[in-house]
C-alpha cells in the first residue's frame, strides 16, 4: 500500500499504537534476529494486524530501521563522554558504553543491530560505513594521529566484544559483574587503545 | 534414516565426499548462519543429495557440530601460547588468536559457531559453558588469584571484539591492517586484561 504525503502531521496511528509496534518490533528483531523476525509475529505481539504494520512503517527493512533510530543517539553519548579530564578518557568511554547497554530498550536494538551485521551483508555495511564516522566524529579532537580511526575501531571491538560476552553468551562470572567495577577493569584498555 | 553399529570403521561415505559436504556446510555455516542454512543447500554444493547428507550426518544440529569439530583445538592454540617469557603472554595469546582466525577454513567454523551463538540460545549456551573451561584450563597455570575467570574473559570478549570487526564488520581501517601490526597493539592489552 502506497503511502503518500506523510510528515510530521499526518503519520498514521495514534503514538500508542506505532509505540507498541516499534517495542514488539524491537524486542522481537533483538531476541530472534532480522531473518527470523515476521512482519506477522509483530502485529501479533503488539495486538495489531499485520497489514497495519505495513501501513504504518512499510516492508521489514524500513521497520528495522525505524526500530533502530528510537532510543538514543550514539554521537552525544561519547560527547559527553570525552568532557572532563584527559587521564579517565578510557574509563567515561567504558561507562558510557556500557550504562547504555545497561538500558533493556537500548539493550535491544543495539542487539538486533549486531545480529543483523552478523547475518547481513547490509546491516554490516551499514555499521562498516556508519561506525568510524560517527565515532571519529565525536572522538576526532581528543585522539589525533595517522593511527586515530585504527584506535577508535579497537575500542569499538573491545566493547562490542565485552557487550557480546556480557548480554548475549552471558558467560559468568562477567555477565553477573557490576557494571562499576566492569568500567573499572575496562577504563585502562579503553585509554589504552584511544591514547597509547 | 536411522545409522546404527557407527564406528571409526563403519562410517558411511569415502573420505571426500564426507569431506566435501563438510567443506560446503562449514562454508555456508559461515556465510548465513545456523537458521539460513538449508541441508538442501549444502547437499547442492557439495554435488550429493540431500539425502546422503542426511544419511551421513543426521540432523542440521549433527552436521553443524561435526563442521565445527574439525580444524584446530582451542585448548591446544591456548597451551602453546602459555609456553615463554610471562612478560609476553598477551602478544603470543593475541597472535594464536588471530593467526587462527586468518586461516580460511578456521574462520568460516569460528564465524559460524558466532553466528550460532547470536541468534541461537543453545549455541550460546555450548559457548557459555564451554569457553570458560577450555580457557581456564589451558591459562589457569598463569593466571591466578579469585579474579581469574573474569580476566581470561576479558581477553576473549576483546579478541572476540577484534574479529568480528576485521572480519565480519571489516571496518577499515582495521581489516586491512596486516595481521603482526595488529597483534603488537592487541599484546599490551590481553597483557593487561591477564596480569594486571
Amino acid at each position: 500500500m502506497a503511502v503518500s504525503g506523510r510528515g510530521p502531521g499526518r503519520r498514521p496511528g495514534t503514538p500508542d499504537t506505532r509505540g507498541a509496534i516499534l517495542a514488539a518490533a524491537r524486542r522481537s528483531f533483538a531476541e530472534k534476529g532480522f531473518e527470523r523476525t515476521t512482519m506477522r509475529a509483530i502485529a501479533a505481539a503488539a495486538g495489531v494486524t499485520p497489514g497495519l504494520v505495513h501501513h504504518f512503517f512499510g516492508a521489514k527493512d524500513d521497520l528495522f530501521l525505524e526500530a533502530l533510530a528510537v532510543p538514543f543517539d550514539p554521537r552525544r553519548m561519547l560527547a559527553g563522554a570525552v568532557e572532563g579530564p584527559r587521564s579517565d578518557l578510557g574509563e567515561r568511554i567504558a561507562g558510557a558504553v556500557l550504562h547504555t547497554w545497561e538500558v533493556e530498550v537500548q539493550r535491544e536494538t543495539l542487539l538486533a543491530f549486531i545480529r543483523g551485521a552478523m547475518t547481513s551483508p547490509e546491516v554490516a555495511a551499514l555499521l562498516r560505513t556508519g561506525m568510524p564516522v560517527i565515532a571519529l566524529g565525536a572522538l576526532g579532537d581528543v585522539v589525533n594521529g595517522p593511527d586515530a580511526a585504527v584506535r577508535v575501531e579497537l575500542v569499538f571491538s573491545q566493547m562490542l566484544g565485552v557487550a557480546i560476552a556480557r548480554y548475549v553468551v552471558e558467560v559468568e562470572p562477567l555477565a553477573s559483574l557490576p557494571v562499576d567495577e566492569l568500567v573499572a577493569r575496562l577504563g585502562p584498555v579503553v585509554q589504552h587503545h584511544l591514547l597509547g
